[in-house]
């Protein structure tokens, strides 16, 4: 079965990074430049084969890691891209992951002429149908994800309600007035106050909030083993 | 890439049929006898290759039609498995797939020796890891689904709110008060009353509903053409 089908692995990385013109937090995603045919040139998502005793995930890992030094602390399958015209020449069926990633991450990333960071959406015309898989997963992100997975994955453990609303904010494209946003997000549940503030010095130092794991337990998957992280949609 | 790492597509259908003990609308599942090794004998999905002139759901529709019968109105892409070892002697990779059929669907799967519908919550042991692939098949549907989209693809275009009730306690494997459940089917605005009522010479015919097609369209993926259906999660 499968003749001259061959398997590749991409991932989509999303991290808040500020926008270059007024630094609000943006969504956006590492792309490396191809450097053999097809599309040589062109920019693309990270990836590469599958090989032969590793797990789907773990090939995403790899490839991530060998093309961009991004190790994210989890990645979650996206899905798998597979029409026939997709790739000139040959017949590719690419399963894609994707994750999200701190800022402080983002960083690792060496930056040159072949891996660079993008405005994830604002990408230039991408190799193979990677410009659909973009536009795919940030659909996924917006419609899809909950908030406290999104806020947990690109803040970290703990985060201010200010905090939270810029990533909310990066992720729709939009302002959200804060006494509205305040009352939903405590009203929803997701997010639980610390004891713990924002040090720097402040007079009244905000709050910092955490995930409230209680929600995150109800919608693990069969799939997860106990030590994973919570999926992320 | 991905040298001997064939691929293969295959499917999870659930229907609603009657439970043989007390007869209520219960979760269905169609599986293969297994002809050849490995696990000859054993019962599996519905499945096969992927053809190189074929998209991915285009091979899950030919191998559901060719093994069962069946042809779902649509089938939405569940989860790509590909774990090293889960099929003895050979590395396959499987895109599956899955769909909500009506019972009158369902109805057209000839039974026999080697096709045979199955209580989901009740399989037997799979072969490969189609055991865990439908266990995760049912996670989704009772905590990913979308209750409008349940409704309406296992029941057809109209239905009245106890049809859906016994749809949603069939799903969830548990009995729901009637009054609560209509209050919270009619605050969710997921479906809208028609005009029309279930025949069938009662004193006080109930009301037929149908889907709330303003609520599907906020939910269309990008992947998704104008002519498609509303996908299932």
């Amino acid at each position: 079965m499968g003749d001259e089908i061959s398997l590749a692995i991409s991932t989509v990385i999303f991290a808040l990074r500020p926008d270059p013109d007024g630094g609000s937090p943006t969504l956006w995603i590492p792309l490396v430049r191809r450097i053999r045919e097809p599309f040589l040139g062109r920019w693309a998502l990270p990836g590469g084969p599958l090989l032969a005793d590793e797990s789907l995930s773990g090939a995403a890992a790899r490839n991530l890691k060998t093309t961009t030094g991004l190790e994210p602390r989890y990645l979650e399958q996206l899905y798998a891209f597979g029409e026939p015209d997709r790739s000139p020449g040959a017949r590719v069926v690419s399963i894609v992951y994707w994750a999200l990633v701190h800022a402080g991450e983002a960083d690792r990333v060496a930056e040159g002429d072949n891996v660079r960071w993008f405005i994830a959406d604002e990408v230039p015309d991408l190799a193979f149908d990677h410009s659909t898989i973009v536009e795919y997963a940030l659909w996924r992100l917006r419609t899809k994800m909950e908030h406290s997975r999104i806020a947990h994955a690109l803040l970290g453990d703990t985060f201010t309600l200010a905090q939270l609303r810029e990533v909310h904010e990066a992720v729709l494209r939009t302002k959200l007035d804060p006494a509205n946003f305040r009352r939903q997000i405590e009203a929803s549940g997701s997010v639980v106050a610390t004891d713990q503030v924002l040090t720097g010095g402040r007079h009244r130092p905000p709050r910092l909030y955490r995930y409230n794991d209680a929600v995150s337990l109800v919608d693990s998957s069969p799939l997860d083993d106990a030590a994973s992280s919570p999926s992320l949609s």
